[in-house]
């Protein structure tokens, strides 16, 4: 079974997730708080993994990158300038009986998914009838039932994009009482008007009585590049082409958070800002692409994993965008953004703030602002990603079954286990030897309980790569076995070949040289 | 002159800072926002080094202490339980004409300085009078004017602590009266009441019209710890003693963030708690603090910059603390807390959400609730002891002088400058090739403008510890000519040589092996 056909994956990777330590619903003794996830002792170490790959291999690894950490609070007219303040909404509607409010898009989007619901329960039917000589496509485009179907659907789809589009939010009323559209707790369908509701969280800085001011949570950490580009470029003595990198949390209120850590209200970015020429802007957006999908690429996720999607539907800001997707167990769905932002924030922060944000470019001996083509990954996206083309499930030759995380060796959370065979005999303080040598360049960990092939399933679970058992032969010739979490091959080798082995298989270095 | 009778210190090190690239006023573009700051270019590469270090050495060599990473969002209740939603207050009063708000507690401190500053200048004066002859606690045990002052002061304070103690505002409020306190703003003495006022910052989660719920921005990282101990303990099968490790942002709404990176409302802590058995938490409070303490002095700072600061009045969760205190440009102030926390915390979460939070001693065969022993570290202000140290003003033999960052070589954001003597004739090339085979390891950057000792004299500035400088010999010999920041000893090694010497010298695995 190819691993996406299977519909309970996501399901199972958040049960894994919770059981070994690597994802556990925030605050759960308190029944947990909507879509917010803390990272256990494993996940901890995977996501400072993914972080510390791309920090290396964009700052570490580009001459002209530099990463900086601005602070979560910002001036608050940092989001008028850049639109958020008055662009960063979705269409909310209440109930007037039920005082539940909803997102006015995704009542309708529900509603039209019902009706497509019902054509496929028709075509389930037909296809049940009429057996391999079944034919879909006819079947769509001849049959009664499903052609009004797929008209109320167009007609709908039609009406809405229109009302977004305009803002016409009175016209979305009349639509979602036109379609009769029930509150779904309720049941009630006594609706107030549309407004807008904007997705930054916001509170209060300060204590003085009158003037208290209202700041935001960063709704992304990209303005945080912006509002520092002129202090990073004089004091740094930057030259164009240069980019400015950071990573942070930002935060959004989603009316609706949900496929566990894919879209959470708090989450992480690591955001890189390349300052331009103008006109160069499709050159860059395109060698980014490239330079972006070959980091992606070297982890081994898989290649037929990623696909670009190109913005047809440009925001605001931006000449040309698009986004990596990657096949997630919900699909293929945006893990990282590339746009091309021309010169529109460092543009608006310029108006807002009357200070130039520009670059005096020595060879054509004038000044101009910048343009900016942006590279942006959601962290908590990356470690989903790799947790999803990680999860196996694998039958054995022997008929038993294991769970296995492939995680990329170097950015596993343990790289090596110790495992004494028994929890005697002097073999522990020989596990705790080899421990100790590998300790100072890897995460490594020593597990005594249990049967070894216990052990190994536990460590495959835990996706570490490297099993060390440590037996009575070893006190005599210093030989321990090594198995590998993917082949489950077994090899005997010396203590300090495996120690070598091990830090030359997990060494980032490798990985940053074939980028 | 001893670096500390440099009144101007911290003024210099935040100019410094700024003109350097490692930390910047936030949204400066927008005149900056109170108390809040931004680590550029090179702070950002400092900060996390640090936090790489402290992660590294509690849990990368401590087989029984693993990390987490818990979001900032945690569920309310979480604040009630602590205690931080009904104790974590300052005294605030407002002046009713001025309109602004005063914590009432810094108004007395203020006032009583002002007192202080009257005995200082009466021992000035007499100082100068009396000269070699002066005897200082002589004249503080006999002056009349000192005495009267002295003992406004001790009556003050005694008054002072009973209201704080009992929180008698109404007095509290009299006190300022009768003391005549005017707004340091506008300088009426209308006051309203002392109200208290609660330092955690919150904000709306979600958008339901009526049960949004209000959240906060956590106060410490503690909490994040104590929710998940359960879920850690078990998924990670720890037994005790065993410790939890997390680094990130914490929020405290502070009337007076003040002292540059020293108190700010948005903050980022390294913090460990560690279960244990009751019973046995002074020997582990008395262990963490060698630990501690020992972590601090690896860097090299000076050992007689840090001194144990026991706590005499403990918080309600302590049953033994204390401070690590680091000799800051302001004096010595707390860097790190290490605390008894008894099983307070984890005794208030069971109340509070009704779950156990044991752990089943199989030698004792009963359950218990562990007590704590804390590890709490201040990054920025570790970041900021770091650079107090670091900061050094020489005169050198030729009677010119250099600002050098002596920041510890593992810690440096740039590990080595390679400098092409001129910028032609194949020498930028050679430089690139030897910043090519670094920069896999190690942060590296080129610098090809300016003279070559200018070119020092900046890399001092932004505490590089190495520079490799390229000249015409190193295309015909190989040889370059290796330049320490400390001592600015320049030697000739091959390439080859200068490679593995800075990977070696910069490597965080010899400095991990000293602890």
């Amino acid at each position: 079974m190819a691993k996406n056909d299977d519909q309970n994956l996501l399901k199972k990777i958040i049960a894994h997730s919770k059981e070994y330590g690597y994802v556990f619903p925030s605050s759960e003794i308190y029944d947990g708080l909507s879509a917010t996830y803390d990272y256990g002792q494993y996940g901890a170490e995977l996501k400072k993994n993914i972080r510390d790959y791309w920090w290396k291999a964009m700052v570490q690894m580009n001459e002209n990158i530099v990463g900086i950490d601005a602070s979560i609070f910002m001036h608050p007219t940092t989001w008028k300038a850049s639109g958020h303040v008055d662009a960063f909404n979705d269409p909310m509607i209440d109930n007037k009986d039920s005082k539940k409010r909803y997102r006015a898009d995704v009542l309708i989007e529900d509603f039209v998914a019902k009706i497509e619901a019902k054509i496929d329960k028709e075509v389930a039917k037909a296809e049940k009838r009429f057996g391999d000589a079944f034919n879909k496509e006819e079947f769509l485009s001849t049959n009664g039932r499903v052609l009004d179907n797929q008209k109320k659907i167009d007609n709908i789809n039609a009406r809405f994009k229109k009302d977004i589009e305009e803002e016409n939010f009175e016209d979305l009323k009349l639509l979602i009482e036109e379609l009769g559209i029930a509150d779904p707790v309720s049941g009630s369908k006594n609706w107030t008007e549309v407004k807008q509701f904007n997705l930054m969280f916001s509170t209060e800085l300060g204590a003085v009585t009158e003037g208290a001011s209202k700041i935001y949570l960063r709704p992304e950490t990209a303005q945080g590049i912006f509002v520092n580009y002129l202090n990073v470029q004089k004091t740094g003595r930057m030259k164009l082409p240069f980019g400015i990198a950071q990573t942070g949390k930002a935060f959004r209120n989603e009316i609706i958070a949900r496929q566990f850590i894919f879209r959470m209200r708090e989450f992480e970015q690591m955001e890189m800002q390349f300052f331009i020429k103008p006109g160069t802007e499709m050159e860059w957006y395109e060698n980014w692409k490239e330079k972006r999908i070959k980091w992606h690429k070297s982890l081994g996720l898989g290649e037929e994993n990623y696909r670009f999607h190109d913005h047809l539907n440009l925001a605001h800001y931006a000449n040309a965008a698009c986004d990596i997707e990657f096949n997630f167990p919900m699909g293929f769905k945006e893990l990282e953004g590339i746009h091309s932002r021309t010169d529109f924030d460092l543009k608006a922060h310029e108006e807002y703030s009357g200070k130039k944000l520009q670059f005096f470019d020595s060879e054509e001996e004038k000044s101009y602002v910048p343009y900016v083509v942006e590279t942006s990954i959601g962290l908590d996206r990356m470690f989903l990603a790799i947790l999803s083309s990680a999860y196996t499930e694998e039958t054995l030759e022997d008929g038993s079954s294991r769970i296995v995380l492939k995680i990329p060796p170097v950015l596993a959370p343990v790289k090596a286990a110790v495992l004494p065979l028994i929890n005697k005999d002097g073999l522990p303080e020989k596990a705790r030897e080899i421990m100790d040598e590998l300790k100072y360049s890897v995460n490594v960990q020593m597990d005594v309980k249990d049967a070894i092939g216990r052990r190994y399933r536990r460590q495959d679970a835990i996706g570490t790569p490297y099993c060390i058992t440590v037996d009575h032969q070893t006190l005599e010739d210093g030989m321990v076995t090594i198995r590998e979490r993917d082949t489950m091959e077994q090899r005997r080798v010396s203590v300090d070949e495996v120690v070598a082995e091990i830090e030359k298989a997990v060494d980032l270095k490798q990985l940053l040289k074939t980028l």
